[in-house]
């Protein structure tokens, strides 16, 4: 059985370069990997917009799972901006990133505390709540592209 | 007070088209959206796979943050296989999983399930519990893009 379960193990582990590249072997991949993360930010951002907008008819179990997603995926896209090769740029970031890479991780570090923060909030499906909360969180898009993003 | 945040928030939401697309206005949004979904599932197990393969050191802690990412992530790409439209197929998407929709489904929800007990796994730290997890997380990759994926 040990055996069985290596030799399944190592078929799994070893059949990994077919489909799963690597975790950032150069900026190319981190560039696509923080573009991809910031696409889904986008969407689920969007879609509780219109919803808080009345664009859409308010679900509080859809806010709640896009929050859920936000929470998650706020987390992602800042090593993209770590690996070795990224100051160089690529998409629509700003030279003034790693310029000032210390300000640019405070204001990542914020959002991803504001969208736990809207997590929250929409676990309580009171519209108020999530209304103030996704201000607040909506508001680090345009505090940090309005310095780091090129548009 | 009210009004100054009801102020706020309208400026708040619509400065949303500003850098906000909404949820899936079309088939090619919805591409987009389940294409970075599946970049950034890739990413995170493929460095998994690694740490697991010894080809980087096991830190049992980002092994966790990549299980907590896939967890989040394992729910969001199917969304974008139900837009009106994306029948019609797009990127790597092959036209069986819209003849099979129900297999396609069940697939996927066996996936988002091993993508959990991954997560569980993973918050044990026990190497030998998050191998096996693993294993089965990745069983789903081959599983669905054998009959679902064009390569």
């Amino acid at each position: 059985m040990k055996k069985l379960l290596t030799t399944f193990l190592l078929t799994a582990l070893t059949s990994t370069t077919v489909y799963a590249a690597t975790a950032f072997t150069d900026a190319k991949d981190a560039l696509d990997y923080r573009q991809s993360a910031f696409t889904l930010i986008r969407h689920n951002t969007g879609d509780i917009g219109e919803m808080l907008q009345g664009k859409v008819p308010f679900d509080a179990k859809r806010v709640q799972q896009r929050a859920d997603a936000l929470a998650a995926l706020a987390t992602l896209p800042w090593d993209g901006f770590r690996t070795a090769g990224t100051e160089a740029g690529g998409g629509d970031a700003k030279a003034e990133i790693w310029a000032d890479f210390k300000d640019f991780t405070a204001k990542a570090d914020k959002f991803q505390l504001d969208a736990k923060a809207l997590q929250t909030a929409a676990q309580s499906a009171d519209q108020a709540k999530i209304k103030a909360a996704f201000a607040t969180f909506r508001g680090n898009c345009k505090a940090c592209h309005d310095k780091y993003k090129a548009d």
